[in-house]
This record gives structure tokens, C-alpha cells and sequence, in this order.
């Protein structure tokens, strides 16, 4: 039987500060460092050991994973970064204050941008995204690889290549996985696991450094589901 | 043109505690992990930037590397581990305090078996290799691979399979390596890299936290040599 551990991030400084996030490279805060400390304290507790991480390329989440696997005792373990696991590319928004966002844009606009499966907001600039292009980080991606801005579906297309590559097989030899990752690159993951509708899941909350962990058959059936 | 930076571990509790480590898994003291951020500060400094890190399966190693790349916010590079860089494993003197280990076996005996290519010190016991056999890690190990005790010439036995297949690909593309790893599996490399005699390596000095960047051409070999 595999078992499959999602994990978000611990708050981010951009959590705290109200801030969409997206691509931009943020740290943890003193609180996100304890939340990452404590979800690691709950694998323990559950004898949920990690043979194998992957994350995304984004610190925070990165940051996350080291943290957990301190607290385990368990740092020897591969950890995996892959862009495909990045948070959802924010657009325009990306690092913009939600409040002032609501005020310039309407909130109902907002909402629409936050709570729908398909709806892009506005795109980031050329400029921000000659920035990402040239990120060392993203040397090898196309263009298209890197986003101006991303729905929630855009972040599924992204994100199951590599279920299909890489996660799916390694559950396949039931291997313990942690994904250490974002809020809506996991929610693309529990969308495809539960078979989750399209207007459902943008409402499905996940909270920072609260393991879901999954117990899969064979044939990477949902055979439970926990939240820690 | 290649770089390729070798980087031993900051002080280890066992350092501070004047005992054998070797395979045992002991974390950093403070002080180490102050020097392995100063390790990044230097590199930062030199603008050494690593492509990707390369470290053993022991923490005092990987919280090094961890701490280097969070100094040089590059914690988004491929980070590879693995048992061939793990620290001489230093047999039943494993644990020992050193002051105890001479007056038990000899001054004249414990420098021999520090300070000589070829002789390795007592072997450790079946149930400690049992143990290490036993530890996750480790598996997939044949119980050959899996020392009961190692001199520094069986130390590169292990190392250079792993420089062949792994780090001499990566150079060849002129990556910039980093290597965090432990005062005798970087002494295996420099010994192979500088061609040095076997009675002169084993007196080769490599300090905690101070980096050693060679450049190299495209057949690998040393164009220069400087100690950060």
C-alpha cells in the first residue's frame, strides 16, 4: 500500500502580510518555521516516515520539507524540486496587497480571480516575465513553460505530467511520498485524487503545515484519507 | 571551464567533544552551523555559485550544504546524497573520545591509525554493523559495501566510483560543483586531484567550513587552487 502526504507550506511572509504570492520567492515566517516543526512532529507521532520529497523551487516550500525532515531525523532522504509543484502563477496580482487589490479591482473581480477554476487574472508584465526567464532556476523551460498567469486548471496541466512521470510510479512501488508544496498545486492533486468537480475544489481550503495523508491501493485508488 | 568546491561540514558535536566520528550521525553545534553560513558568505563573496550540491547521507553534511544555499537564496538546486561521501568510518574507535582512545591503546597506536593510508583501526562490532546494515539508508548496500572499518586508501575505493560516474560528468559540462562533505572523503578527492603521495594526504589539513575551489579544464585537470 502507498502512502501519499501532501503538505503546504508553513505562513509565508506574504501569508502574513496579506499578499498574493505566486511565483514570488518568499521566506517562512518565525510562524511558518513552527508550523513546518509541527507538521513534522505529527508524522512522527503517526510513524509517517518519508522515503522520498519533492517540492517545488519556491523556498518556502523547500524550507518546509527541510524542517519536517529535521524533526524525523530523516534529512538523508532524496528531496526532488521541480517547478511543475510551484504555487499557482498569480499574474498581475503577484505581490500585490489583497485589500488594495479589492479596492482597485472591485472584490467581486477578486473573488472571481481567487475562487474560480478557469478565470487567468490579469497577466504580469514582459518585463516581470524576461525576469522568470532568466531565473537560473527556470533555464531549460519554454516560454510557455513560464507562465504571465495562471488559473487554477493552468496549474493542473502543469502539475500532472509530473504525477504521470514521477509521483504515480514511485507510488506505484509503494513508496512513502511527501509532496512539500503549494496551496493550489495541491489542490490540483486532491481535484484529481478525489475526482473533486471544477466548482468544488477552488472552495477546498488547505492549511498551511496540516498533512493530508493518503492511503492508496494498487491501482492508486483512494483507499483513506486523513488530515493530521 | 569547471569549478568545483569542496566544502567539509561545519564543527560536529563530536568535534567539539575530541571523538571519533565516522559513520555516526551527529549533528552540528552551533558554532558549525555559524561556520557553514560563513562558508556561503565566502562564496557569495567569490560569486560561487553552485549548480548543484553533491553530500553524503550524514547531517552534519547536508544542514552544511542546507545552510550554504540559504546564505546564496539558492535552495532551488539539485541537492544529491549519497553514502560514497560519507566520512572515513573510523571501525570500534566510532564514538570514542580520542584522550580515552590513547590512553587505552597507546598514543603511538592512535596516531598510527589516524595518520597512515592503509592501516585501518580496530573493526566495529557485528552488532554495530548489524545496525548500520539495518538503517534505511543503507539499504540496497551489499554488507561489503557496508564497512566494519576503513583506512583513508579504502575510503577512496568508495569515493572515486562516484567521482567517475557522478561528479566528473557533472565538471565536464562545466557545472559548478559543491561538495559538502567530510575532512577524508574530500581528502580522497584532493589526493586524486593534486596526485599526492599516500604519506603525504594523510597530514593534508582540511578546516571546517573553509572552502577549496579548484578550476579545472576540460580534460579535469587543475588550472588553480584556492582556499576561500
Amino acid at each position: 500500500m502507498a502512502t501519499l502526504i501532501l503538505l503546504r507550506h508553513g505562513q509565508s511572509t506574504y501569508n502574513q502580510e496579506n499578499r498574493f504570492t505566486g511565483w514570488v520567492d518568499v521566506d517562512l515566517t518565525p510562524q511558518g518555521y513552527e508550523e513546518a516543526q509541527k507538521a513534522g512532529e505529527l508524522l512522527r507521532n503517526a510513524s509517517l516516515l518519508p522515503d522520498i520529497v519533492l517540492t517545488s523551487v519556491l523556498k518556502r516550500a523547500i524550507y518546509t520539507a527541510d524542517e519536517v525532515l529535521k524533526v524525523l531525523d530523516r534529512s538523508w532522504v532524496p528531496v526532488e524540486k521541480t517547478w511543475r509543484l510551484n504555487e499557482r502563477h498569480y499574474g498581475g496580482l503577484s505581490g500585490l496587497d489583497k485589500a488594495e487589490t479589492a479596492d482597485r479591482f472591485g472584490a467581486e473581480q477578486v473573488k472571481i480571480w481567487r475562487r474560480s477554476y478557469d478565470v487567468q487574472p490579469p497577466r504580469t508584465s514582459d518585463e516581470e516575465h524576461h525576469h522568470l526567464m532568466a531565473d537560473p532556476r527556470y533555464q531549460g523551460l519554454t516560454a510557455t513553460d513560464v507562465p504571465y498567469t495562471e488559473a487554477l486548471v493552468d496549474v493542473l496541466v502543469r502539475v500532472m505530467p509530473y504525477w504521470e512521470e514521477r509521483i504515480a510510479p514511485l507510488l506505484t512501488q509503494d513508496e512513502t511520498v511527501l509532496v512539500s508544496a503549494h496551496g493550489n498545486s495541491l489542490r490540483a492533486m486532491v481535484k484529481f485524487l478525489e475526482s473533486i468537480p471544477d466548482d468544488e475544489i477552488v472552495g477546498y481550503e488547505i492549511a498551511n503545515g496540516e498533512p493530508i495523508v493518503y492511503q492508496l491501493d494498487a491501482g492508486l485508488k483512494v483507499i483513506s484519507k486523513d488530515v493530521l
